[in-house]
């Protein structure tokens, strides 16, 4: 490996720059960006200003787009090249439960931890801390070189973790201005600790939010109890019977567009030699959960899924009480491979609900967002040069890997602007996304800048 | 009927007392005296203390009675004639969920609704309305006659909403002191719209609280779905399976100790036309939900049922969140009959759980309180005295019924304290006890006080 002039130097600004990048970053953290929650719709705009302002520091023309929802921010700037976009998003999870936080999910910090020195807090690796390694290679480029590397568009969303919902109108509103010759998002991780990789294979997610009513009141289950029908039996009922005993969905049609691993694409992740037990292991679990015949990796990348997000109804405080409640509520949401149809899983399931329903129980559906599944198409060269990128970072060959998430995203900028998409990502399966105690490890965020100075130095070049 | 020289001033004065008697519940009822939440330990204690004001006031000995939990009053006063013990509770339920109140159920009302008079508020059916009818009917008898009727003992308690874990420990503490020839229970309902009744038949109760753990820690649904074990799915699972398709509980032994009525029993309670349909449209329901091949009575006061009264685990706010808990809860209970063992019960319950549980999960549980069932012996002469004493108040034929709820108090008074119980009370099953908009009628208040004062005329003579 030969040193290359242009990037070298924008190597070394990086690695003289972490302090103040990590400081930036902290800046970023504490502002709550909760998309789910109405009651922080006013920190959601704080973050999109606040991207604006420093995308304009870099000679960005950016701007922060109001939407019938939280806001997109868009900047370009650069020229020449291959002209690319960027996406990430600053919204982030909620942080409940709260008590199980060691410290405020908005204070973040700096911790040294036995793997490593890592950032604390909420939205640090989803995605606040990964959407920031794209933001400081560009501020590197631009303080060694004057100019961004290549024509660039960055494009920041608000409402990621809250189903996207105003994304694929302000797509369809704006493809023109966002179009480009390929899409990066940051917002998957690294195969393992230390090994790269390029995310070609996403799931797609249904979420359904399901209410089954009984009574039409709260009763006493002294006075009511046995001969009043209780809806929290019936949604037990209801969830359980949506697996069968084998792990397989249940739902009718479901699994109607799931494709079969090639032997190309079977051999390919046998040769990753993953290690089901340390991935479960760390969460401490040990027996694979998923349908009964299928490898864990089919299970996390190319098998659907059904899961349970949320269940309540009834008394959930201190103590007890013996109410026999009117409603009983669930959020469920499928993650979709494949040409799978989240519209027709969608009615199939309302239909399976309303069927199992005891008479004197009626249900009602709020959805929360559909999203296809979708695969890249790796023939572009983008890919391989990006490869080669990591490769030189990490000083380990990069993979080519699917990902159980779902980034929507993905298939939306290819069919609203036709624009492919390359998902480079450096988080880690601890870093408890979604979770109490999120963390992004101080390595991710650095070499994770290092890593897309390198491949901005490879595809501006195109 | 004559007129009885030593009621009827009673009666009267009752009748025009009727407004200030409203007034002193209504001072009772703004204190939350809700048992089951810490937070509330010192309205508790409040409340305890407003009662010991107002018996000290008729010239009770009545002094409160700290305990582990939370505090007993007891006063004694009176002379001659039969010794009763009158026992009520001045805790009440909490109140959640809030937003279904039509205003603060500590700030209570008296509305007028197409059905009469109601006074609304939580603790105004049960149990402060019930208890206060009580005092009042002594208060009465003191203005007219200068003394109360009796020897009576007055016992009030302060958890009867969280499981009595005082009650059994205090009454083996203080068996002599609270020692009477019968016992008076005011937490009971009329058997319908002014048809008054002694219940005679109680359900027991067990409540159990469970937590099901899978992974160590909340995962992102995308990262770990498929392979890792929802905790959530395995209690639906669980749960449902707490009931068999003629819905039978299928907990092992469950039904050991439940008789099958006799003839005569089955007979009298064909005898009161009870209208199920009436019942069950109440509240928005047809069907009678219990043992296929049960009458509804049946399932209401002759047959055992499994309730369950909570559940929650992972994300219930707005919005959605992709999240796969490491918990799920649920708060479970039984209704009781016959001579079925709780403690053999919640054995047998646990361990069918634990077996259910795949290998990577695992459960806790707590429990809230445990009771058997309890049958009153109806030939003590005081029945059929109190029988007629209602009959006469409510011009219809008083009716000797069982009941849903669970009393255990009655159990205990006869175990610890030697003592038999007569259960009368006057709320009414569309009261909404434990529910949003709990009511007391005011027809039930005030025949309620007239009532006991015509029952303690016939028994103080005994």
């Amino acid at each position: 490996m030969t040193a290359d002039p242009l990037l070298t130097p924008v190597l070394d600004r990086l690695d003289a720059d972490l302090d103040a990048a990590m400081a930036r970053l902290m800046n970023l953290l504490r502002i709550p960006s909760i998309s789910t929650d109405p009651a922080y719709a006013e920190p959601v705009r704080q973050a999109a200003d606040w991207l604006v302002e420093d995308l304009t520091s870099l000679g960005f023309d950016a701007s922060r787009r109001d939407t019938p929802g939280h806001p997109m921010v868009v900047g370009h700037g650069g020229s020449g090249g291959r002209h690319l976009l960027f996406y990430g998003h600053y919204d982030v999870q909620p942080v409940d439960p709260l008590d199980l936080w060691d410290r405020d999910p908005f204070d973040p910090e700096v911790q040294d931890t036995p793997k490593g020195k890592v950032i604390r807090g909420r939205g640090t690796s989803d995605d606040k801390g990964q959407l920031m390694t794209f933001v400081e290679a560009c501020r590197a480029w631009k303080a060694v070189h004057g100019t961004l590397p290549c024509k660039l568009t960055l494009f920041f969303e608000g409402e990621e973790e809250s189903g996207s919902p105003s994304l694929v109108p302000f797509l369809k509103e704006h493809a023109e201005e966002l179009q480009a010759e390929l899409a990066l998002i940051c917002d998957t991780g690294l195969f393992a600790d230390r090994v790269p990789a390029i995310t070609t294979r996403l799931r797609g997610m249904l979420q359904e939010e399901i209410t089954i009513t009984g009574p039409d009141k709260d009763l006493h289950s002294g006075t009511f109890g046995g001969a009043a029908i209780n809806p929290i039996r019936v949604l037990s009922r209801v969830l359980a019977d949506l697996h069968d005993e084998t792990g397989r969905v249940t739902i009718p049609g479901f699994y109607d567009g799931v494709a079969e691993l090639s032997d190309d694409q079977r051999a390919q992740w046998e040769g990753l030699n993953f290690d089901h037990k340390a991935f479960l292991g760390g969460v401490g679990l040990s027996d694979p959960a998923g349908e009964q015949d299928r490898t864990p990796l089919e299970m996390l990348w190319s098998r659907p899924t059904c899961e349970i997000n949320g269940i309540w109804g009834g008394y959930t405080g201190a103590g007890f009480k013996t109410v026999l409640p009117s409603k009983a509520h669930a959020k469920i949401s499928f993650r979709l491979v494949g040409k799978q149809d989240p519209h027709a899983i969608r009615t199939n399931l309302r239909a399976m609900i309303e069927a199992a329903l005891p008479a004197d129980c009626s249900v009602t559906f709020e959805t929360h967002g559909a999203g296809p599944a979708s695969e890249m198409d790796t023939s572009d060269p983008a890919f391989e040069q990006a490869r080669k990128a990591l490769t030189e970072e990490w000083d380990v060959e990069a993979a080519m890997i699917g990902c159980g998430g779902s980034i929507p995203v993905a298939g939306y900028f290819k069919e609203h602007v036709g624009m492919d998409a390359m998902l480079i990502g450096f988080g880690k399966d601890d870093d408890q996304l979604h979770s109490p105690n999120e963390k992004y490890d101080v390595e991710s965020f650095h070499k994770g800048m290092r890593s897309w100075a390198r491949i901005l130095a490879a595809l501006a070049r195109d």
